[in-house]
């Protein structure tokens, strides 16, 4: 089970879901296995209310965080899991299987990283854009004839494997001192390297490197290159500033 | 995933399942984790339609078996797994952790076995009756402040277990022989095993060692032995003849 430390730094994302009893099961899967923060991306109105007025529904729903974007959602995670079935599509990210997830999740709660673990919606799981925001994917091996999970179900099992195999263990004193060191990680967060992409496409664009056809495609690749860099905070602080100096230097009028 | 022989010998078993959305809950999990064989027993019935004629219910629904008692589900069966919340009481089986159930089930399918999981109703599990059934108790490790788990996530979590742990060692060449094995198992199924209880429990009677009052408890209490003590074929076939024996001695009228 996850200590308070580490249950206020795992975040659990639903991306639009639409059926009220998949976000109620949802939710009773993180109170089965100690997770607390929910945090919905825009849900279908009617269906999130219904959901969180159900009887019997588990105390987190009612605090649950609802946001418009999943960039907003992420903003300050270290480690965003994607989650789906990757049948029909070539990953652009690391895989990994769901019981290998543990151990990595272990390391970024220890180094005093947040993580978010990102479930799509229940028809088509998480888009191309959605997975752009994710660091590594998450696959639960399932049988090929029948390989698409029930977003209760493929939740409780992703909860299991991270209650039953990690948190046990980060109970020991050993972490007891990272759980309460001082000051800010220093990893950059989701949103700090949304940040830095948004600098570099302006840059991109001021120097005319992006041909306006082809700026959702660099924004994409962009986007999942800076998440396999791994960056630490100065580095992204150090690209921020070169990246400012250099827009600065492009939007100068020639004459 | 299971390898054919596998499959054919591991049954997931509803006692008494209201909910026709877990019913499918339960079956969609079967079939992403490559499980074919489901029992259902004294299912409510037009609940139980309800699921079978569900709009994208797995074929294997249509398939299930339907009996009207446990000891008749898991007749055939030679290691049945119960599971269920113990926090409010005792187990009077051996207990495991689900993740430590993927060896044993390991075992028992190589030296030709076969399995059954049992789910009970979902207000209340298993009764202490349906669990003297059960050979072993698994406990899926939950936050003690919301134990209780959704019938159809309970059932993905433990299928996920058996089937990403067990199985794919299974299906290396190791085990093709075994699986081509022929001849029935050396094991006593639950049915043997019944037949040899409900045998000891005429001899009893026939003794007037067991009063009236405590038939039910002796009943109860000679499930749990029978099961505790691993009796293989030939032990269950002598205790057969034995007890025979004994009954016919005494039921010879006393002149």
């Amino acid at each position: 089970m996850l200590t308070d430390s580490q249950r206020e730094r795992f975040d659990v994302v639903l991306v639009s879901p639409r059926n009220p009893l998949n976000i109620g099961a949802v939710a009773r899967a993180m109170a089965n296995f100690g997770f607390d923060r929910l945090t919905v991306v825009a849900p279908y109105e009617p269906h999130w209310r219904e959901a969180r007025s159900a009887v019997g529904a588990p105390e987190l729903l009612a605090r649950a965080q609802q946001v418009t974007s999943l960039a907003e959602a992420v903003r300050d995670c270290t480690l965003v899991l994607g989650t789906g079935t990757l049948t029909h599509r070539k990953a652009e990210q690391p895989v990994l299987r769901v019981d290998a997830v543990p151990p990595v999740a272990h390391h970024e709660l220890d180094r005093g990283g947040r993580i978010a673990l990102v479930f799509g919606p229940e028809k088509h799981g998480l888009t191309r854009e959605d997975l752009s925001y994710c660091h590594v994917l998450v696959e639960i091996p399932t049988d090929l004839r029948q390989p698409s999970m029930n977003l209760g179900q493929a939740a409780a099992v992703c909860l299991y494997e991270l209650a039953s195999r990690v948190f046990s263990v980060s109970e020991e004193p050993r972490t007891a001192g990272i759980a309460n060191s001082p000051g800010p990680p220093s990893l950059p967060t989701s949103g700090n390297l949304e940040v830095l992409a948004r600098l570099i496409e302006e840059v991109m664009v001021a120097a005319r490197y992006s041909p306006k056809n082809m700026q959702a495609a660099n924004q994409h690749d962009l986007r999942l290159l800076l998440r396999r860099l791994h960056l630490n905070q100065a580095d992204s602080r150090r690209a921020l500033g070169l990246f400012r100096r250099i827009l600065w230097r492009l939007r100068i009028p020639r004459s």
